[in-house]
């Protein structure tokens, strides 16, 4: 979700600073969470994570606004500095928290919990308040469903009128709750100005808080141009609760799949695939119904990844076939052709070109080499319960089927394991490793025993 | 969906009784089914099981009308009452096999195989019948789409007045058709009045078939006061093809999603995600996609489940972590923090605090002390043909890969077993038991069986 | 998706010859794919594929039209005739290399990116052609969102007027933009006079290209009658980029469900479970969320098949039991009553009525006799390297767990494989077979080990 594009170039002598206030110590209750809300995930990151990146693509400064006790968020925002907000007396006392760090130049206030907003639409924010010269920028949108959400009423009515008040949906009169123009509640507007008018306003309201929109009656009111800045209501989406966050969740996933379709992937059945924020996927890769991808994957052209396959952390080679029911788990690497079938989990493994491992088989801190045949319920033992150790196979070997390799040990190239064996020493090249036990049929014997169960059982009723 | 208000109080010596007549002698011929209609499933359940657990928390007394030969019906309806519609003669008819029992308050007619409506809504009607003073009370929706459901016109059109008539859409003028309020067939009445109504339906119609619709007509020309009690059209959705089963279950699955996600659950993709009707989720659980919970699971604070698990009838204490691919089967408990990983089956088997069973593996009737690491392709042979027998098996314990633990065996705590062992006998806390033939290594044997492959499949052409 | 109606009888000595000339030269840049764009599969079958086997229910001849190197889509085509479009200069330049194969009766252009009009819709174009004496035939649609389709202009608004001309978005006027009856492109008319039109379009437009839009002008310019015949829009979905592919494998997935469903197949959540276009599910046969049908399987009556299971080119018998978790791959065969459970795979391997294979298993090239019980973890090891070879467990058997069969290998009825053990040579009927080594138990051992592992790292700090 982070914008693709580079950071910006270093700025020129005249470049006038600006600074994102970015208001993150609300407690969410509604999510009834034990974690600070910007702390939850969309696509396996913390949804604060996205607002950062993108600021930091387009601002000098960011500080971040948390409540006491936040030292999670505090982390995930470093080195970005961070305050306290010890009381939570409204948004514009958040935002009054910052103000020392406001600088000289532009100062905007974003919200943790609106983390989607595009790199793109805060650069349209700021060069609203420069270029345009509004004394203050506000970000707006006209959702599909206006609801209850705060109006704009502009002069001319248009997104290009000027702003001449926002009202919230429950002070509004009929004819203004017709204005489908909505508030968003990001703000941007000179450091020293901005500091000014956050300091003038009152608490006497119904719940005694200082509310950062208040700003926008006081630039009205000391004659400042007030301007709308547009943005697609999938990018102001607020998450409040779980089910907010699910439809932010769903959001990203759709920007995500048509990314990746647009790029030249099947998606059989997009609807039920998961994608993280920096999956790579080359065109031509074909992507069957059911399958979810980690962080930190890169798939190449041609491979297919087969239904409820699970991948995180891994590259896979080109015309690799990954699944159905495959595990790729960090540090697995799947060369050109291999193949990885069913019930079989990967990590930190390397699988040569052309290797495959089709059924049941746990492959962890190994390399196996190029060609290799892995059989069924195959298992490297790589933990000794303190210590983790690797298993080296080398190209073009046979492991048969219930192979056990106890780690540390190596099977040289065009080795053979027998089927059933727990192999604890190295294999040299092209040599047959065993060790299993002799077979012994016992005539009759299950007849037997079937017999004295069934008469147990009959003894028991 | 059972509604989770407890059962009301026993009645008060004034109580007026109340009696649910459910219709569930219904074919289904749409269903295509050798199965009667409303023994169908929703979230797992048979439909009709929500009807009744719900009409159980209203009326003193239900009383479901089956067909002949439907014994299941009549097994999941007890200990209420049944009574069996030799023909079928239409619902009118149907609900007249009942008046027996009709006893000497009020009755409500239902239908089995619309069992989506709640005890509040089944109170609000009736409270109708009874507070407002209404001689007949049916159920209403104003449905997103009216179609061709009959509709109900009022003296004002609003759903507060007097219904005067309702209208079958074949029958419907254009001004009737443009009637939004709709007629969901449900009625509630006076016992005696209701039986003696009932008794005067003919049927003089195209279908030969006695209607509980004409009831509303006789109301109304006995000068009987008749009103509507709205409802969702969620709760009103009738089943009567696989196509509409697929719609309520669709619509259950919402309002358990939506039910967890309040509750401060983390739905990934609810969509994806299936719930039975008992499932317990507490705050601050996690489910990926793709997951499915049977009846019976209860799932503790902190616990992440991750794509492609399959739960049902297991406990899960907090902070575990299960999955991708985990199967919890009846009978599981996982202990705290303990990890349940890929492709691996748990039964009636308990998993100690800490403990984790990670790849591969199968327990059944088994118990797992705290701390304990089960390896991949570890298996307890539980089953003899004919008993299920028990492994136990200690607290620190590490069982190596492709351990088999033929039960019932016990294993000490502290206890190792080596990877690849068949374990037979019980192992003594903080011994290694050992069961594995010895490895040998056969120089150019591979090679060699390689060659003679290669020149057999030459020769095979 | 192809209708189930058989191909047409032998045409009758008057018949009037039809011949289909499919456009299936475009290298679809949008897809940004290797592959001939029409080679991109729906529902596991290339999209081509629907077309053909359409057309050749109405058609008596099929031309191909492609582009050089296409050799896929001519294999694919075969035994229709293909011809080579060596320069991509326009749809009726692309029209007119077919021209040699129209030969006398009716000729109607089709597009292979365009691929799921159904067999009935192309009886329909072309008796409109027939029998409404229209010299040029043309199919339409009215789309729920008319956006940049070109319009059909008819002389009195309605589908049923003659047409007048058909005018691109881009060149539409307010007025005709408003017209909601939309051109799908399909063309049917007389083999002769297409003939003549296509040599007449001309390429002085703004790209350069040869339109066979062109054709309907010159129609109306000859005094011809042209006329529409309209088809639903989901038969009428072009595929330009991945994004519509995606939608109309949705398109074809929905009509897919539905079938099933009206046909008596319970399925718990439609949208999670993906069908091939050959899939034959029985009444009372029940899908749980979340699994996917690849081509060739048959499931009978009364199956349930659990969440996440994958099939393939199987046959399942009434009454069996699969999943969750199971892999049928192409020639499984499942009895009766049989029983297929987690993480369990079958290639090529039938199982007995009744049999079970309920955890971690990998059945390949096998049968399995009737009520034969196999354990966890049993693997067919059915493979040398070089051959396949054959598993043959007769009825009543019971395999223990992590039974290792080496194949060649039969074992007889009633027989019972020791858990553990590694079976290379035939097991009599009754017989036990059994290879696997004695267990050993070292006490004080595990102690010792782990208080060495402990003590070693500690020293590695």
């Amino acid at each position: 979700m982070t914008d693709s594009a580079p950071a910006a170039a270093p700025p020129p002598a005249a470049h006038r600073p600006a600074t994102a206030v970015i208001l993150a110590a609300g407690l969410g209750t509604r999510m009834k969470s034990d974690w600070p809300k910007v702390m939850h995930p969309l696509a396996g990151r913390p949804m604060l994570r996205y607002l950062i990146d993108n600021a930091a693509q387009v601002f000098d400064r960011i500080v971040v606004v948390i409540g006491p006790g936040m030292e999670q968020v505090a982390a995930l925002a470093a080195p970005h500095a961070t305050v306290i907000q010890h009381d939570r007396l409204g948004t514009a006392h958040a935002a009054l928290q910052a103000a020392d760090l406001f600088g000289t130049g532009d100062v905007a206030v974003l919200y943790g919990d609106n983390p989607l907003i595009t790199a793109d639409s805060m650069r349209r924010l700021l060069a609203c308040r420069r270029q345009d010269g509004a004394g203050l920028a506000l970000m707006a949108l006209r959702p599909a469903y206006p609801g209850r959400y705060g109006r704009v009423v502009t002069d001319d009515g248009t997104d290009g009128g000027l702003v001449q008040r926002i009202v919230e949906w429950a002070d509004a009169s009929d004819a203004e709750r017709a204005v489908t123009l909505c508030n968003a509640g990001v703000l941007c507007a000179g450091a020293e100005t901005f500091r000014g008018w956050l300091r003038a306003v009152r608490n006497d309201n119904a719940k005694g808080e200082y509310y950062l929109g208040d700003v926008v009656a006081m630039a009205v009111a000391d004659g400042r141009q007030v301007r709308a800045v547009m943005a697609p209501e999938d990018e102001l989406r607020g998450i409040n609760s779980r089910a907010e966050l699910a439809l932010a969740e769903a959001s990203v996933q759709r920007r995500l799949r048509h990314a990746a379709m647009a790029a030249g992937v099947t998606l059989v059945a997009p609807d039920t695939v998961f994608l993280a924020a920096d999956t790579v996927l080359e065109p031509d890769v074909v992507v069957q119904p059911h399958v979810v991808f980690g962080p930190g994957v890169t798939v190449r052209r041609g491979v297919e990844i087969r239904a409820f396959s699970h991948l995180e952390g891994c590259v896979v080679e080109p015309d690799a076939v990954i699944g159905p029911y495959a595990r790729l788990r960090p540090g697995a690497e799947i060369g050109t052709g291999a193949h990885v079938g069913n019930f079989v989990e990967i990590k930190a493994a390397s699988l040569g070109a052309g290797a495959k491992a089709n059924h049941l088989t746990y492959l962890g801190d190994a390399a196996i080499g190029a060609g290799t045949n892995v059989g069924a319920g195959t298992v490297t033992c790589n933990y000794d319960g303190v210590f983790k150790h690797r298993t080296t196979i080398g190209a073009g070997c046979f492991i048969g089927s219930d192979a056990i390799l106890v780690a540390p040990v190596t099977i040289g190239d065009g080795a053979l394991i027998a089927a059933g064996s727990v192999i604890t020493q190295d294999v040299p090249a092209d040599a047959m490793g065993i060790g299993r036990a002799r077979q012994a049929n016992k005539e009759g014997r299950a007849a037997t025993l079937r017999a004295a169960l069934d008469k147990k059982k009959k003894e028991q009723g």
